[in-house]
């Protein structure tokens, strides 16, 4: 492992010649600075040649090319990851899909819909509701590309009703490390024939196969939707009322819990106040259906169960303009702390959904005992937490020294909570050390037979996720 | 690959010392007749031993055993299989999991239940139903056990709605082939870390690991239950409507549809007269929901539009026993046919929802075509028929043949209408060369890798689902 080929002029000239269009390769400086990184920006290495492919036989050709020669390919969308999944860390040739962003099929006989990976997940939800559909999963994320929420199992705010990405997966279209075009899966609502590899495909981040088609799973659009933002005297309090509402056996589409610092970093970022002053600590609780009435008998339940444990108000957001202002304040969060300090790195554990306030509670602590700022919010419905640890103005040899000690510090007590160390943003490169510890050792060696059958030479996206 | 040790007296006074109680193990006259097949028994093989394990540390301490001397391994549930998946074809040990009966924990705040393998699927229904719980998957055969289950990813009469096993799995505890446990998942509700070897372990028939272990996610129980049992002029008519309900938008819990001649069987089989007369062909559908009002406006939108294209009559079924009536003739349709013949075999494939008409007129014509009788019912919504393939009078040698060319023929056009080998049944034994036949080289290539990545000496339940 590790005996890459060195990209020469000639690796160059058979690649231009594959593609047949210079527009769409680039070399040296032609390569823009954003594609030695991601979003966050904590993993970077430039590729030594990027291609724009417009179709799977071009990636066919390309890998095929770079299985004989040994040369890594990194897979590469929108760039939005945290964890630095789409960066060439062993350079070589990175394959960028952006252009691959075609919407093949609307099927409304079989309710799917066929698109190319680099469809964003913005004009795919835009495309569907023109057409009264609804594709459920939604990541805050709204300019990353299909083929990257399937790679690292993108869950989102409606996880709590509707599942995330792996459950709107239908069939998948890959190119294989050798360069095979196959098919996993298909327009087919069941299926029981030999192993599951689309769900292998799906999370996997890229490195066990390339992602040039997807069949996704659609539903009929939700008629009605309602929020309520519900203040609560502490966060403690917001939290606790959540296992209450999951035993209630009111399913929200989505709950969310936010504080009031991170809500004055959006509101900041937006340059717009946010619709309730009254408390530090709220939930955001969604609810769809296809009648008003359907949604009042849920929501009068949870409302009135939530000032029983001891909420100050429930405010109910029925017109356009008011939900828009809430959750474009809670969609504006990951920003708006990036921009809130000089730099940042995040945590995104899941844990049991009745764990969340101990976690909770524990970041806030932890803020002391390492002396560092942590801000988070999150998924407070499905466990999903996003932490952020903030460097302010420490100097680069403190914040390594506490981010990383508060970094472990976290990842442990998530452990000890029975839960996992990525609930949507992935493992990639940044959190390999991470998954290593709170996976039994069996678990890595199996994951690691599973690259080598499907990547023998090691070059598609190779030392991600459980490969040292 | 097929070396295996033979078991001796050593071997079984090893066993009898681990598990300590002579009564769970059976070895030579004491093995019953139906250890050597399951349910449909055209897989027929005797173990040399059969062992009613009660925890994961038993099958532990038997499976790193096996591993060090080379013997074979089948889980078995309760036999209720149709290809063979739990027929011990290389002798050896069987591993019989129908003991580890319990039910361990109902987590209401997270929405789960964790059981052992061996509970049966009816006797999980009724355990959450009693507390006010719904677990959707609901295939016909209710004395699987949820090990089985989740084995062959069964998928049942509501995945139109609500999906099947996979989708109600969230973390297992597996024993791999060496011996040793370990954890898949868990109670998160999103996760991203690492592949999904729990996906894997679903549907791979127990070949890959073990389970001793599953935590599954319940759903609140639909307060309301509403079916329609709608008679059309032909079967085509019948189905044809489908798709087009499907588009509407209404999303029922389930579409079945059937023929006279099995109802015939059925009401044979039961002694109960099914309670309508006037066609020969129906669909089944099923509603469900938290009021009455909230369903009633979705079957009457469905009512309508059946009744628009060329239903003869809709007829509610809206009491609990109309509604066993009606489900019961349903559930016993396999018992029934299997009673109405001397043998048969089955195909279990799945097509795309909207492809169901042509492959039902398919398999009408390819009567006569071969010549043989084929009885047909399943589940509309979802693509996924059940056609049964009789023996009747027919010799064993005309049997075999015409029995294998009628299969050869159903599954090339399973494959050219897009569908695959099996909807929920599994692949096991018997259906293995046509899985092969159905995908590309290199899946068959990828599945047989990961065989050996977790079973480096084919051990556990080898000769299954992609091996040769």
């Amino acid at each position: 492992m590790g005996n890459y080929k060195k990209l020469d002029d000639k690796d160059i000239a058979f690649i231009k010649n594959v593609i047949g269009d210079e527009e769409r390769v680039l070399v040296g400086e032609n390569i823009n600075e954003e594609y030695s990184h991601d979003e966050l920006g904590g993993t970077s290495s430039y590729p030594d040649i990027v291609i724009k492919v417009k179709s799977a036989e071009e990636i066919s050709a390309i890998m095929k090319y770079a299985y004989e020669q040994t040369i890594p390919v990194t897979p590469r969308g929108s760039g939005t990851g945290l964890v630095g999944s789409s960066v060439a860390i062993k350079h070589g040739i990175m394959i960028d899909t952006s252009l691959m962003n075609q919407v093949l099929e609307l099927d409304e006989e079989n309710l799917t819909i066929t698109v190319e990976p680099g469809v964003l997940l913005m004009e795919l939800a835009a495309y569907v509701e023109e057409h009264d559909f609804f594709y459920p999963p939604d990541p805050g994320e709204k300019s990353a590309t299909i083929g990257g929420n399937i790679s690292t199992n993108a869950g989102g705010m409606r996880a709590v009703k509707y599942g995330v990405t792996r459950d709107y997966v239908m069939g998948l279209e890959v190119v294989l490390p050798n360069g095979e075009i196959t098919q996993f899966g298909g327009k087919v609502v069941k299926n029981s024939s030999g192993y599951d590899l689309k769900d292998l495909i799906i999370g996997s981040e890229g490195t066990l196969g390339f992602i040039t088609k997807a069949i996704l799973k659609l539903l009929p659009l939700p008629k009605r939707v309602i929020s309520l933002l519900i203040p609560f005297p502490t966060l403690e309090k917001a939290i606790d009322t959540v296992p209450e509402i999951i035993k209630s056996k009111a399913i929200p589409t989505a709950i969310e819990f936010m504080q009031r610092e991170v809500i004055e970093d959006a509101e900041e970022y937006l340059g717009k106040a946010f619709p309730d002053k009254q408390s530090d600590a709220y939930l955001l609780l969604k609810f769809d259906g296809n009648s008003t009435e359907e949604i009042e008998e849920i929501y009068d339940k949870v409302a009135k169960l939530c000032l029983e444990q001891g909420a100050l108000d429930v405010l109910i957001s029925d017109t356009e303009e008011r939900e828009e202002s809430l959750w474009k304040a809670r969609g504006a969060f990951l920003e708006a702390i990036k921009g809130s300090t000089t730099y940042m790195d995040e945590v995104d554990m899941v844990v049991p959904r009745n764990r969340v306030n101990e976690m909770v509670t524990y970041l806030h602590d932890l803020q002391k005992t390492v002396d560092i700022r942590i801000k988070s919010f999150g998924h407070a419905g499905d466990g999903n937490l996003h932490a952020y640890i903030l460097k302010d103005e420490l100097s680069d040899e403190e914040w390594e020294k506490r981010m990383r000690n508060a970094m472990e510090l976290i990842y442990r007590k998530a452990h000890e909570l029975r839960g996992q160390v990525s609930g949507e943003h992935g493992i990639g490169f940044a959190k390999k050390p991470y998954l290593m510890e709170s996976l039994p050792e069996e678990n890595i060696r199996l994951m690691n037979g599973i690259k080598q059958v499907f990547d023998p030479k090691n070059i598609l996206n190779p030392h991600k996720v459980a490969q040292i």
